[in-house]
């Protein structure tokens, strides 16, 4: 049995049963991390190890090296215990009384530094640029799969947010479904441009602007702000001032910008939570599949649809009343937090 | 500014954003536990101590001491630090360009046990009997006044689960509205219901109990089984054989069933991951209410909805993807998890 998604008709949700992870190292150990080490030939993203991880698909190399050598500055390649493979059976069919996939897809490791020592809250614009131009090459890439509906990218910063190898490093899971969290997000957005023939999160911004009080920073793009219905302490959503839809066609100038609004956040909130484990993940609008049973899905969508970053703080721990409802608890007000992370520096 | 519940808009969320947990002694720590101690004098869970609490509301007291004294064998008090609170205003306004309630609700806590060293592993039927009928009774009671729309109970076993005290218990909260993840459990099943003419977790069901491959453990009224989409590593569902749809009214030779396949999968479940967290929530049909504006919302539940219990083992980290999406990785088939608990005794 290979890795499949399963479907859970009583609550409309989708599972990765993914047979390889469960061969990683350790098992079934409450704690999967490994420990920090100072002994750097064991970590499989260190200049020299290229050939501990599978094949490259994509690096920065300045100095003109070539592929899984060192003189990378950002490097690319499938996840080693992927969640889902582009080798796997892209299909839907029944199993006796439910649904599943196959586990078609890719899962992709973004190391975004060669510095075992050098963690996001080190980096400074250069190298926040450096990332999400990656993510950007990255999404484009696998989008030429027509198979793909959906590409997220996700950061986990901290053993508490999931994170597994010390080096820092960001994921890709390229998917063949759009997400339940994206769906509702598109949805929200129709709905509200259907009423108002305006941007949802274009209205936020606006609104944020003028209150303030939510603001932890803004440049020339972008602004990032403590959501009104934040779910995490702490959170911060980044979004371009000026509505865009799409992350994979952000342009190079605007890239350099999200680096610099990027650098600004995660120093704020490392110096603010002497450095809180999190989460960091991009929205962004699916590329434009015709897919005939649903015509109407991706009108639009370049209108009301509105790109952006959430960043939740792994500070409180997620239990059964926001795991068993949907509904968060959370003790910080937003407003608490802008003020907090605005005195912090 | 006290509690309240606030509504991103672009996630379809309520977030209830509590100042007074903020004054939880441990404040912004990561890690907000209290380490074991034979100091039983501290913990406020224990014979002697009734006065650290607020004044009880239930208990069960076979000696018949009186109230807020030892002699308890469970005992239940509002939540001292409440996410919400009935003294809260039950109202919905606008806040600027946004939407938000007032803090209305309750939260309970549910002392299943005068014992400090006895954790739910090493309970009886009997003992998880007298837990499940507090719950039904505190259920009733809350329901009584006609602004609770739903009463979520949940319990967080172990420190990753949320545990913050080590004493056992468990949790109400009381809601003024039906949480999201209820509201799809409920259109999901309606929606089969208007396919079929019948209840899809009574087919669910049904069609475990002939490929027997997943059941873990079944008595006259019960099925314990890890569902086909288990979003966790051993996650288990506990359902009634026979269609009921709500909790709260129970009979009682149903609890004293519930009671032992409760202590039979809390064994094993320990047994089996050598006492993992985990989080185990009731989902039952909310109570009718008249909502002149949604004529349609309860017609019929009583035939649709299926009331259950849903344990959610912790020993994976919840991490960008699975936040990010909505969609669960789990490296565990359920198959493998359902063979594994039943040969673990």
């Amino acid at each position: 049995m290979s890795s499949e998604i399963r479907f859970d008709y009583l609550n409309n949700r989708w599972s990765v049963i993914s047979i390889e992870r469960s061969r990683r190292p350790r098992g079934y150990a409450v704690s999967i991390y490994e420990e920090p080490t100072t002994d750097l030939s064991k970590c499989p993203f260190e200049y020299g190890n290229e050939d501990k991880t599978p094949p490259e698909v994509f690096s920065i190399r300045p100095d003109g090296s070539p592929p899984n050598t060192p003189g990378w500055k950002v490097r690319v390649f499938p996840n080693k215990y992927p969640a889902l493979r582009l080798e796997n059976p892209n299909n839907r069919e029944s199993d006796g009384f439910f649904e599943k996939m196959g586990g078609f897809g890719a899962h992709e490791v973004v190391v975004e530094t060669p510095d075992h020592f050098k963690h996001t809250q080190d980096f400074d614009s250069q190298e926040h640029y450096q990332m999400f131009y990656t993510f950007r090459e990255r999404m484009r890439a696998l989008y030429l799969d027509l198979r793909i509906k959906y590409v997220h990218i996700f950061k986990n910063h901290g053993r508490e947010a999931g994170k597994s190898l010390v080096h820092s490093h960001s994921q890709l899971l390229a998917l063949p479904m759009i997400p339940p969290r994206v769906d509702i997000q598109i949805s929200q957005s129709r709905s509200y441009f259907r009423h108002k023939e305006r941007c949802y999160l274009c209205d936020e911004i606006k609104f944020e602007l003028k209150e303030i009080k939510r603001v932890v920073y803004e440049n020339s793009d972008y602004i990032a702000y403590c959501p009104y219905g934040s779910l995490y302490p702490f959170q911060i959503r980044i979004a371009p001032k000026h509505h865009y839809h799409d992350f994979s066609t952000i342009e190079e100038v605007k890239l350099r910008t999200l680096g610099e609004i990027m650098e600004q956040v995660v120093k704020r909130l490392h110096k603010a939570l002497i450095n809180p484990p999190f989460n960091m993940v991009v929205y962004t609008s699916p590329p434009v599949r015709d897919i005939p049973v649903y015509p109407d899905y991706f009108v639009g969508i370049q209108y009301f649809y509105h790109w952006h970053i959430e960043i939740m703080p792994r500070i409180t721990t997620l239990a059964g009343f926001e795991l068993g409802t949907d509904i968060y608890i959370n003790p910080t007000p937003p407003e608490e937090a802008a003020k907090f992370l605005i005195e912090v520096v």
